[in-house]
């Protein structure tokens, strides 16, 4: 929420000294107690001041402030998309499982010739090939994964709850971000790592 | 954060009907302007409640009520921790990708046969395994951990926050929850993908 100019430097004094009385706020500020009443009942109803009988107002932190709803929740997935890690349709399995660790990621992007994403690759899916196949290295990548059009996409407009609740919902990791429904163009990917890491920024 | 009994009542006719003039709540409350003008003041400020000139107050929602910094950051993980997938020390590696997929878990948290936390597992332990052995499936399944004492623990009082920075800060998806520090005894799990459903399901 925002505070207004007033609200801001009685938070900065109270913040510098607690506990300071009505009264003493109200001299500081060259104001009447009457005038800056609703902005105190105000910071103790957000929980930024408290008022303690017989003390005085004390600050209390701005927790509160420092998380937005909006910004946790309803922020596009284009700030916060990370890059695609591409393989091409006719990789096999050891290159996938190179690429995977090489770039640390936990999903591969399948494109055809085109740039055109074709399927997904988890790590589950390469672990459960490799211990069910009798050669899984020269296997083809792309036998083990999830096909197109069995994914699920986001478009960069899409919010980080929205993305959220669809990688729940689809028991996934990761959502390819087209540029617009019906595209196959991957142009980023939504991961719930990502989105975890996004929270946890936000508590900064 | 918290409002009066006339605050939510307001909130609640507003809800109903909205645009309601500043006149019109305090005659449907039989009380007078000047009577809840803090009340209609604090609310607006907290964007409940929007002041529209020449319309009248509007109900705007009430998203910033439902999200709680402390009950998204300092809940202790003992409130949202996952149960422990245990494996015993003498497993082959087969029999733990069986279990990883039986359970659905991303990880497996190996003990002795005193039920104390030897190691743990991830699905990337296992594949990087399973494409540089020759014979994987008769590998002992503990020759891949992660080896205590280099695995970091939580308690059940550390708090989400606290959690999700170790997580980050040590590269890991999954934190053993034990009783005190120094324990070996896994008593729950917490994971990314807990914390990043802890804070979906915090957005509802």
């Amino acid at each position: 929420m925002d505070f207004t100019k007033r609200q801001t430097t009685i938070i900065e004094m109270l913040k510098q000294t607690s506990p300071m009385t009505g009264d003493a706020i109200a001299h500081r500020l060259g104001l009447s107690v009457p005038t800056i009443r609703a902005d105190l009942r105000l910071l103790t109803a957000v929980d930024v001041l408290a008022a303690r009988p017989k003390v005085g107002y004390v600050y209390q932190g701005d927790q509160l402030i420092n998380v937005d709803y909006d910004d946790l929740y309803e922020k596009p997935i284009k700030d916060i998309m990370l890059p695609v890690t591409e393989i091409s349709d006719d990789a096999a399995m050891q290159e996938a499982v190179s690429k995977l660790f090489l770039k640390d990621v936990g999903s591969l992007y399948v494109t055809d010739a085109n740039h055109q994403l074709v399927g997904l690759i988890s790590r589950k899916d390469l672990l459960r090939a490799s211990f069910s196949s009798p050669n899984p290295e020269t296997m083809l990548a792309s036998i083990v994964m999830t096909r197109m059009p069995n994914i699920v996409t986001a478009t960069p407009e899409t919010t980080v709850r929205e993305a959220g609740d669809l990688l729940l919902k689809h028991k996934v990791d990761s959502l390819p971000v087209v540029a617009a429904k019906g595209s196959h163009e991957a142009i980023g990917k939504i991961t719930k790592n990502r989105i975890f890491q996004h929270f946890m920024e936000s508590a900064k």
